[in-house]
């Protein structure tokens, strides 16, 4: 039996899936304090028998296992939830081994199992919502190195039309700062899902994510672009954002045909927690 | 007996060493037409009976195993070499097995085996020379996915004092368009060795690389930059660009120390022949 968190900034999911990723049981309780959370992570948990559990946490978190504090949560804006100690807490409840990365990581790795990106070896997920966060997979690892990926602070250049600053409190005007759905709203003081006919707003959009989707295919070249989160339930954006990529890219290099390549979540919100279950199974 | 040849534009460095990596003999030759480069490297090669061969190659080339045109060199801007099977040819002359990537992807494989990044499992290569090209190693692997990595084109901001408008034919101010050689010598009509002591030009410079590193830095997170390529003889410049990294990403996430973390290659010229060698011995 495996155990699975996706461990989100607003909600975690739970779950315990048999050996064969087969969902026996799930919920879903709200990200408070993390005491009120863990304890009820532990009333979950309590009731099964797992052998490993994967994780996927909102972050900055600590992936570096030569690090002191390896599996923490680290600096993270949700200030109840810096410096927690989250794999050591779960280890000392039940000391079976762990899988730990990104909540973004982990639903890269969902898609490639069993979502969009089947059968490839690589593919990059990214969450344009309350934050822009990005994931990846290459040859069927979550990318890790010195830290995890923060794709969503990339620079971007500023469309002529926007005159917003951006509200990245670390950088203003990066991708986030510009590109999320608290920017779009910023911008334009109404909410994003108000403004589906507003042709500008998801044009300036398309602008910046087809920016940074470049940056990512000629850094690290994936084979599949998955990209979720809040801000693309307004799918008129995926066209906008192919066009804009072919034009910026200009042929340079090969992409798979762009309706393939630049996709929505085939697994929709369960790309996390699928991805955590994988987590598990590979931390046996 | 293993085979190395690290394929550039100007020049073939072809080499053969022992399985421990000592280098038995070691050629450069000019890169001229496939005829003709192909001739003297099989004049070499004949002498030995190598039991695999590695090769970096300029590029674009096709690293897809699952594509009919994987081996080849496609559609570079050197044009008697487009469309040039090298792996085909290789093989036909030697049915060894053959390992097959980028020029700085073998260089980020030989600083990872014997240089810089030794002992890490991630670096990043980039060269700054006639153009600007990257490489990575992730997870002890060459990055590649549905290509390969073609780093130098990212996009960047302009920098304030800049008007030279870039001179990528596909992309006109990307990186490569505004930072390699040819764009300084465009911008201030001279060489760039003849301005080293002309602060501006290498603080535009840094600026423009700075963005990207920060841009790879979020992106792959690797545990090690290296930097090399004739622009990057102008060693003043690793101090600016460490400063102006350090302001860009705003402490937003950890690096190692930046004296540690973007550095030039510690194999100097060799890092690309050591890759190739490395490749080898992995393809066998
Ligand atoms: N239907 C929608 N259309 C456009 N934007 C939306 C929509 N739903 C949510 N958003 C935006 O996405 C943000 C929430 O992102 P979401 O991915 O749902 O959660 P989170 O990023 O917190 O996990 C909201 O702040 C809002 O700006
Ligand atoms: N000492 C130097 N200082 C600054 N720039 C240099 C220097 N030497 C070479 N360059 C620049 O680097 C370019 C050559 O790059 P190099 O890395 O040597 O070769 P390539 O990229 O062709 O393999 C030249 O066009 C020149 O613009
Ligand atoms: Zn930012
Ligand atoms: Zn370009």
């Amino acid at each position: 039996m495996l155990g699975a968190i996706e461990a989100g900034g607003t909600k975690f999911v739970l779950a315990v899936s048999d050996d064969d990723f087969n969902i026996i049981e799930r919920v879903s309780i709200p990200t408070t304090t993390p005491v009120e959370t863990f304890k009820k992570v532990f009333d979950f948990f309590d009731n099964y028998q797992v052998s490993a559990i994967g994780i996927g946490s909102f972050g900055p978190i600590d992936v570096n296992t030569s690090s002191d504090t390896y599996g923490y949560i680290t600096s993270t804006p949700k200030t109840a939830w810096e410096n927690t100690d989250f794999i050591g807490l779960m280890k000392d409840r039940y000391p079976v081994p762990m899988g730990w990365t990104t909540d973004v990581n982990a639903a890269a790795l969902g898609e490639l199992s069993y979502g969009a990106a089947k059968g490839k070896t690589s593919c990059l997920y990214l969450t344009v919502g309350t934050g822009v966060g990005g994931g990846a997979v290459i040859n069927g690892e979550p990318l890790e190195g010195y830290g995890h990926p923060e794709m969503g602070h990339i620079l971007v250049r500023k469309h002529a039309n926007d005159s917003f600053d951006g509200n990245c409190p670390y950088h203003s005007d990066c991708l986030e700062g510009l590109a999320a759905g608290p920017a779009i709203e910023k911008r334009y003081d109404k909410k994003a899902q108000d403004m589906t006919d507003n042709k500008e707003v998801w044009e300036i959009e398309a602008y910046y994510l087809a920016q940074a989707l470049m940056s990512y295919t000629l850094t690290i070249s994936p084979e599949k672009i998955i990209l979720g989160g809040g801000v693309m339930k307004q799918t008129q954006l995926f066209p906008l954002i192919r066009t804009e990529f072919d034009k910026l890219l200009n042929g340079y290099v090969q992409t798979p045909d762009l309706n393939d390549y630049i996709v929505p979540p085939a697994l929709k919100d369960d790309a996390g927690i699928t991805g955590c279950l994988m987590l598990a199974q590979r931390a046996l």
